[in-house]
């Protein structure tokens, strides 16, 4: 890609999404197929007065070596030091910026699926502790590589489809645009006017109609809207995803009724299920089934009691310009923001205000996103007494 | 190049230079044009029971933009978790690997050269320590890249530079022997007797004499001769690089007189010096002139009173296969190894057996290293009462 598209995309890192304040130490997590935009953001971000600039490269190929050939004992270990700099950029608020995308899916494939099942290391949970603390002000951008665009493109010749994927990016990350950080604020603001208005109404259920789908979701008293804008600890704000097109809540996983049609195919690391199609009853998915791979979907909404409820209920209006691509880019960040989508799985807990509403939402060890958005896909809002308010009709919001 | 090359080079550095311990945690230190030779290197660790392989990545682009874009409290800057990561590593005994070579001479090119002389973090202190402490089993080995091979090879085509590069590589690494790990165990093993064996005579000093050299420089009384065959505090073995062929000791800074005739051309961070010939009295070089580049010798040796004073004497034999091409390799780790050769410059203390004598050795903030060995070059053993013993003739060594 040439320098400048670079440049406008770690420019958009740096000053929107993770909002690099100066004598700040960045983080940059990425791994070795994406230098020459982690060069980018370190220009970008001494530019912005940071102090120091890390990059650190993972390297799935180091992992295919450890599964295949590293002692059993090495097997989700990290160094002493990995875990405590995480902690230590806790302390000291560092900004981090990850550089986001699929990779080489040859790296792992045919591994012992046992051992990298458990080759987690405990700098994850960290990281975890790290966001969920509000530590750092973060964001997750897309950077395209060849293995990821033959992943995205695999008809195209590898030259063909790394063009065509940075083509997608350039549009779904607005760097067409004159001013790509403006029009980011101004998306966000409207997202965020957006999500307070919802909030404000206390809708007892969202209510989808369209061609297949027929389908309605309790919300929780105290479920929450949220666009994906956030502040740290201290109300530093950042943008934890860019591009970034939701306005997202919790619902009840006790009240979900009706069926419903995936209008997107759904990856499920490597198996694609098309033509999905859900039936829920009193909040349970009671029928799963699809023109392929229902099994898949199927064996994971039966790991745990929450597995077969809903965990995460969002919007997407029509001005979201990933729903306008026909592209399924294997990779959540940017999948889960084509159109309205639900999730079956664990629930974001900050997605509900109160405590005791917090305990009612849904719990699982998976999170499975599925887009169920359209142009045709009629979203109400029910209120209390049952009288339906119309929230998206063409994809325009309708409040 | 191909993957048996690379992983025949990966096996030297790991079972043979740096010697890797089941159970070990192994760093490897390296740039982000190294990603092949790395992957290569861990895959063979974890083959050999690495408990975790960490490769960290440097990349002068961004150390680039910090010089020319960072505020100034970023030059000399490192996080306290990279100077911790290194204490912790000396603490935990980890083996470490360095993959070597010149970088891309562009990357630094014009930059502020007082802001790039003070950034250096306090990250190289600690891995001093590291070295110094004895706490790690290390090595150093050449890895090609494209950047490096068009440095070495300018009149080449890039693809042809690094073809040509790898091939000169394989031979001074001795990759084309049957069993390489058990030709470097042979050689060394040579080394480590001949060091023996001359540490046993005690000479008084060492006489050069041969086409436009005729120099005798004094030992100490207490001068130890070594080979690159080091171990660790523990006494476990290894070899700090990859190749390695000299024995080498600390000479008397004031016994120093004659004259000599560099025989290779000396790179001085960008400044070539071709023709190098350099006057001894009472120890100091008191004429330095060369066909090119003698004032920048001269303004380094100026720099401080043991600037202009011999702190190493190494000897090479004409088995040495670097000095068997007339190739300048622009990297120390290869180039010093290619004859004998002196340096101006400070002496490594563990080259001296006896504290007083540690004292009188060289001290200077400079090292550096100039190549006088050459087949017409005779070298003599002088001893205490002026007797001379022939030591290298023809390249042969004569003890």
């Amino acid at each position: 890609m040439d320098q400048a598209t670079l440049e406008r995309l770690a420019d958009l890192a740096v000053t929107v999404g993770a909002n690099v304040q100066p004598g700040q130490i960045v983080c940059v997590h990425t791994d070795v197929e994406r230098i020459p935009l982690s060069r980018a953001v370190a220009d970008r971000a001494y530019r912005a007065g940071a102090r120091h600039v890390e990059v650190v490269y993972a390297d799935p190929w180091l992992q295919r070596s450890r599964i295949q050939h590293g002692p059993d004992d090495s097997i989700g270990f990290a160094p002493s030091w990995a875990v405590d700099r995480i902690r230590e950029m806790g302390e000291q608020h560092v900004a981090t910026i990850r550089l986001e995308g699929a990779f080489d899916p040859t790296a792992l494939e045919g591994l012992d699926g046992e051992r990298l099942g458990h080759d987690q290391p405990p700098t994850r949970q960290e990281m975890i502790k790290l966001v969920t603390g509000r530590l750092t002000n973060w964001t997750i951008v897309p950077a395209p590589t060849m293995a990821w665009a033959q992943v995205v493109h695999p008809d195209l010749s590898p030259e063909a489809a790394l063009a065509q994927l940075w083509e997608e990016v350039v549009f779904i990350c607005r760097l067409d645009h004159p001013d790509p950080a403006q029009a980011w604020l101004e998306r966000m603001h409207r997202l965020r006017e957006v999500a307070a208005m919802l909030d404000e109404r206390r809708f007892s259920a969202i209510a989808f109609k369209g061609d297949g789908t027929d389908l309605t979701v309790g919300l929780l008293p105290s479920s929450r809207w949220l666009a994906a804008s956030f502040s740290r600890f201290d109300g530093l704000e950042h943008y934890p995803n860019i591009p970034s097109e939701e306005v997202f809540t919790a619902p009840d996983p006790l009240r979900v009724d009706g069926h419903v049609k995936a209008t997107k195919p759904l990856d499920l690391e490597g198996t694609v299920i098309e033509g999905l199609r859900v039936r829920f009853e009193g909040g349970k998915a009671v029928e799963i089934d699809a023109d392929r791979g229902a099994d898949v979907l199927r064996t994971r909404c039966s790991l745990d009691e929450g597995a077969s409820r809903l965990g995460e209920l969002a919007l997407v209006d029509g001005e979201g310009r990933i729903g306008q691509l026909d592209t399924v880019f294997f990779t959540t960040l940017i999948d889960e923001n084509a159109a309205s989508h639900l999730a079956l799985g664990n629930a974001y807990g900050f997605s509900v205000r109160d405590d005791a509403d917090r305990e009612r939402a849904n719990s699982s060890v998976i999170h499975i996103d599925f887009m169920i958005g359209s142009p045709e896909l009629e979203v109400d809002g029910v209120e209390q007494d049952g009288t339906r308010v119309p929230l998206l009709r063409g994809g325009q919001w309708q409040i």
